[in-house]
């Protein structure tokens, strides 16, 4: 029995390294070199050719090779249940990933509250012109999404000294946070929020979340960072927000089009910051145990690590 | 009795308004405003004209009115003992303005190590190129002033993930922080250094401290943040240094000439981020209880909180 690799636009050679480190006898197959479909008990996807898990008989598992699973969903095989064997679902939670996205949210917001956009353009006109920094007591930051990464980023920003809430879909109490959770606390939430962070995973709910009608319910001068998906972020209604003055600016570190195209117009919109999917990923390293795990308690039986719910989406 | 601001640079009215909230009966002067000079027994100064403090006979404490005593030493009177009542040198030590510097540094080594300087020209470009960030480990941050900001600092990177020692002239020790005194120690300490942060004070012996000499101890490619004073830099030395890339960046707060001169080339320098010495400003408010904390102690012939030896120049 073996695994297998399914991503075409990713370099599995990192991946395989450290697997193989830890199991030298571990049978590892990379799609679509040649292998018997049938020996393959678990797959490793990103981004896969739809249909193509169809041809695995004996798949026990399906793991999306990083904290999201939104690129499974767009095959219509999953969620409806059309494989042959009914694979449990997995994802892949990355501590090191965890870290690394608390501190790129630290860092943006840091930026922000530190007036860096303003001096970088002050600099570019060689003028000195000194400003208070943003108050942290009354610049609320809201974090939407308080899963592993957003209940971590919420505390982050907690203990540098931020005033933190954050909204869920279903209840959850996190210490010293307030969180908002529903669709009816939305709004209540928004309405707090003068840095609102998107940490959601996208699903058909929250795809177009970052809307008109959401900005429309944020303080006037608030500061949208996105570093969900580029689909949770409706462009051109940014643009206008942006535009009229209603959101003070944005830092983007994903989009609906990656990469970003040459001519799209946030590229050169004096409020907006643009990184390019930089504020973390997966490290193949310090997931290749709990892949392993995941191999081993399969094979025993045994329930799964970090399973998901395809039918929620996440 | 009285105290006194001799500040010529500085607004009075947010530093009188909280000592007149804790004790409404303390008699308040602005230099050169008219008063009897032989009322005043302490005297708040900021870069105050030279020689004037020899008019006030009965003076008994001389506070600067930040963390640093440079501009003091401007003034020949001092350290020479030229004043009559041979008054005692303190200076403010401010909580907040601490915790300020330390964000300030964490936010400029952040955003250096997470790559947001090239982010910013590939923006500019329309570039999307994602690179790693650089490696925590193997990138030592080295802080050269290891006194109360300085200590906080490290403590702050330390906790933060960050590799950090620091240098100072005489020894210190401080939990997890490796730390080197001296000249003899001085070149080991740079040797580690990949990223130069300066927090000294400004003394005869730190002037230009920041020279061609000091970076060419840097490991290549090092990074420079100074948030000391302007004067610990040769600045046409850094030029040189990031011109021949022995330097790969700096980040600057402080400058020789404040406001930094249109036609200065640190402002259109492309690996050279310029802020308008926004690190940290003494909160009037927050220092507030201090002074009058010393001029409580002066009456009572206590010792004074925060006093400098003056020979030493901090």
């Amino acid at each position: 029995m073996a695994i297998t690799f399914i991503c075409p636009e990713k370099d599995t050679e990192p991946w395989i390294q450290p697997l193989k480190e830890l199991d030298p006898t571990l049978e590892i197959r990379v799609w679509p070199n040649d292998h018997p479909r049938s020996e393959i008990e678990l797959a490793l996807t990103w981004a896969h050719p739809p249909g193509v898990l169809g041809e695995y008989p004996n798949l026990k598992c399906i793991s999306s090779m990083g904290a999201g699973i939104d690129h499974l969903l767009a095959d219509s095989l999953l969620p409806d249940p059309g494989l042959p064997g009914n694979p449990t679902i997995v994802r892949l939670v990355d501590r090191e990933l965890i870290r690394d996205m608390s501190e790129y949210l630290l860092l943006a917001v840091l930026h922000h509250f530190r007036q860096f956009d303003f001096y970088r353009a002050q600099q570019g006109q060689s003028a000195w012109r000194p400003i208070r920094p943003l108050e942290k007591k009354e610049r609320v930051i809201g974090i939407m999404g308080l899963g592993q990464l957003g209940e971590a980023a919420a505390k982050r920003l907690q203990k540098a000294g931020f005033s933190v809430c954050g909204w869920r879909n279903s209840p959850k109490k996190i210490d010293k946070i307030q969180s908002f959770h529903g669709k009816d606390q939305l709004e209540t939430f928004l309405s707090r929020a003068r840095i609102l962070i998107c940490l959601l995973p996208l699903t058909r709910t929250t795809r177009h979340i970052l809307n008109q009608n959401t900005f429309s319910k944020l303080p006037r001068g608030a500061y949208l960072i996105n570093v969900g998906r580029g689909d949770h972020l409706e462009e051109s209604d940014l643009l206008t927000a942006l535009d009229q003055g209603h959101l003070s600016g944005a830092c983007l570190d994903v989009f609906k089009t990656e990469p970003l195209p040459e001519d799209h117009p946030f590229w050169q919109h004096p409020k907006i910051l643009v990184t390019p999917h930089i504020s973390s990923q997966t490290n193949p390293r310090s997931v290749a145990p709990q892949i392993l795990s995941n191999l081993n308690r399969l094979r025993a039986g045994k329930s799964l690590l970090n399973q998901v719910d395809i039918k929620k989406e996440y």
